[in-house]
């Protein structure tokens, strides 16, 4: 389904609303893939939202539910009572109805549980108790296991009773528990096909196997799927026991969700959704960073203020503050770029503090040096100031050195003591980097000038 | 393979390399998974990664060479000669073959196809046809098909003997080929363990499937997986007829390259690896972004030159230059990074430029406000002229409306052109509205308070 499609759909369905044609419209939303419906959801009115919900057929609305984007679900789960919730949530896989509930407030999430059955409900309320961004936080606890004295034929029965009455899905592997509960080994679907039915698992079975921990951090998990091309991977508890799987899709998600954090957190966005339309809202995800770059703009201004003697006999000197500022900037955001991808990755450690700081020096020397030239020959025949030019590159250098250093060095200080090392490219560090390249090109300024 | 453990392998190894311990470094790399030995790779001196190569059992190079970061692999395949480029490419996969070969330079690609058997070569040289960020450019050719008059009997033995004779691997789904040579429906391999082996493929098979053409943008593929869930999407050539397919596992990776791409346009850093070590080779990926910021600072700097006869007035003017600079970009990058968000996944169209402005707007307008009256609140105190305080409050506000509006409708119209809009977030955009708001902060000044 491609843009251009959604939208002469959502013309459609908007026609079809309009004209209350309830079962043209319903027969369209049948033959659409919940994916699409969810697709077309937040680009329709409110009411026409609640109009469409309740046509949208009773065996894929659960699925809608779950690929709706964040305001459009929230807005929808406002509108359904907990019951309705409730009977939605018990039709998804237990990491998915985690979610759900998990975004629910604590009364309304209490009272979607209660409506719903025993085991479900233990199901999301086990699922509940790990951190969001953590292994447990995303896996799934339906997961094909079979026992490490099956035979293959014993494991295809399993798998045929798992699929038909427990409603697992999207079986890639099959994991092997041993006597003591323990995991002990692997299988994919490729082996099972392959294999003569009577030999046994045990002798089949891949024991060489990557699991993760459900404490692992889910950005972790990524990398391991990255690295070793997985497409899912059983989670264990502390003791080494089965307790769930994640699979690749959810993966996919994580790295989109990562990679958007970043830049997020960079421009001060925080959780706003690109589809979001409620004003007040998306000014209050944005204010704080604002606020964070007004009080360096004005922290700035004060170091300017500072000198305003100096200012005040060589005017020129102000004319070239935004150079200072942008160039501290750029530098800055480029090591710190690298520094943030190569953490995330896992390619840098925080171990290589000291020969980070020492490669970006060495870089930020020669551009220091090639831009200083340019920007001094530039200020000294323009403004006819041989003395400005030579102030104007050397303060360019040093203050390009300043912000290599701090730009690769923040961030791995940062994830050392336990914050988002992205956080290092936001308004902080760049106010910071202003103050500091100011406070060198006016110190500079007075002490040689004057 | 955590980060701990790569270092204390990496101590390991460099000792038994130190030492010479040429068996015990064999049984050690024998036991390691080659992404694992891809990992310590470029942690290595030069001359020890030679040694380490080959040592490397042959059955895994081949993997260890796919799994290198780009300038480690260039500089391995730099170390080998032509004919044993061959040999290895001849084990991988056709996608995998054909990146190594396309990063190879000319000559030397022809020279390693020119050594490799007849049917590698023509598979290579076909993918190599295919633009490198399209469906064509990331699909691997080999790909499990039946055929519509099949029985499920016959599928098995069909991908028995793909598996077994032409090395196919990782088969999630089997692709059904009607008789004008079609794709006409898929299965996957959950369905055939669960079917009875008389059943017709073409009784089971979906036929509503979702597949992607061999022109089709990465990034469109990428969010065709991430919407539907897939674990691999068939590649379909102009007339209809199966291409080859792409798995979730090369997915995973374009979504990684995406993100890092738009940090890397953003920052400036190209292709730069946290890994690279050549500080010629990052200064020269560095330094065209930090002087396309430079020629902006010296356009502002121009743009305070003009104004030189207010600000010798009026010297406190020059304070907020920094302000003005900050909060232009800090506004702009918020609006352009959901704009470039929502661009990248569909959640914004092109046509939706004008609601996006308006919500940019509003928003703005309503920050401008905020934000204007702290400043002018601040500037009335400090520097005791509410002239001047008013001054500020009120350009801060136009500005900060001025940068909602381009950032959110530069990047609209650049992908309207054809360019990446996340250059939107890079220094020429952000140099535009620091000129402009200089244009407003100054210009306003010299009508107001003169």
């Amino acid at each position: 389904m491609t843009d251009e499609s959604l939208t002469d759909l959502r013309r459609r369905i908007e026609k079809l609303v309009e004209n209350g044609a309830v079962e043209e419209l319903q027969e369209t939303l049948t033959k659409l893939h919940p994916s699409d419906i969810a697709d077309l959801f937040p680009r329709l009115e409110r009411l026409e939202q609640n109009f469409v919900w309740d046509l949208i057929p009773d065996e894929i609305s659960h699925d809608v539910l779950v690929e709706l984007d964040d305001p459009a679900q929230e807005q929808l789960l406002d509108h359904l009572t907990e019951g309705e919730i409730g009977q939605l949530v018990e039709e998804l896989d237990s990491d998915d109805a985690a979610d759900v509930i998990g975004a629910l407030d604590e009364d309304k999430a209490r009272k979607v549980l209660d409506s719903m059955d025993h085991e479900s409900q233990r199901e999301v309320r086990q699922l509940l108790t790990y951190d969001e961004e953590t292994a447990g936080g995303i896996m799934a606890l339906e997961v094909a296991s079979v026992k490490e004295s099956d035979t293959v034929r014993d494991a295809v029965e399993r798998l045929r009773d798992l699929v038909e009455n427990e409603g697992i899905e999207d079986i890639y592997n099959v994991y092997i528990i041993a006597e003591d509960g323990r995991l002990c080994g692997a299988l994919n679907l490729r082996q099972f096909i392959l294999a003569p039915p009577e030999t046994s698992v045990s002798k089949l079975m891949d024991t060489d196997i990557i699991s993760v921990t459900t404490a692992m951090d889910q950005e972790e998990v990524a990398n391991l799927f990255r690295k070793y091309d997985l497409v899912s991977v059983p989670v264990v508890d502390d003791f080494g026991r089965l307790a769930g799987r994640i699979t690749v899709d959810d993966i996919v998600d994580v790295l989109a969700e990562e990679a958007e954090e970043d830049l997020s957190i960079i421009a001060g966005t925080r959780d706003e959704e690109p589809t979001e339309q409620a004003t007040l809202k998306v000014f209050w995800q944005r204010f704080p960073w604002l606020l964070v770059a007004l009080v360096g703009g004005i922290v700035a201004a004060s170091v300017i203020h500072h000198f305003e003697a100096t200012l005040m006999k060589i005017i020129a000197l102000a004319f070239f503050v935004p150079v200072i500022t942008a160039m501290g900037g750029s530098t800055a955001m480029q090591a710190s770029s690298i520094v943030v991808r190569g953490l995330a990755t896992g390619e840098i450690e925080m171990r290589d503090l000291l020969p980070r700081i020492f490669r970006e020096i060495r870089v930020g020397l020669l551009n220091g040096l090639v831009l200083g030239i340019v920007l001094g020959v530039i200020v000294a025949l323009w403004l006819q100031q041989v003395n400005l030019g030579l102030l104007l590159g050397f303060t360019l250098l040093l203050n390009i050195c300043f912000a290599s250093l701090l730009g690769a060095a923040v961030p791995i200080m940062m994830k050392r003591i336990g914050i988002d090392p992205a956080l290092a490219m936001g308004p902080f560090v760049t106010s910071a980097i202003d103050v500091i390249g100011l406070l060198i090109y006016l110190g500079f300024a007075m002490l040689v000038l004057l």
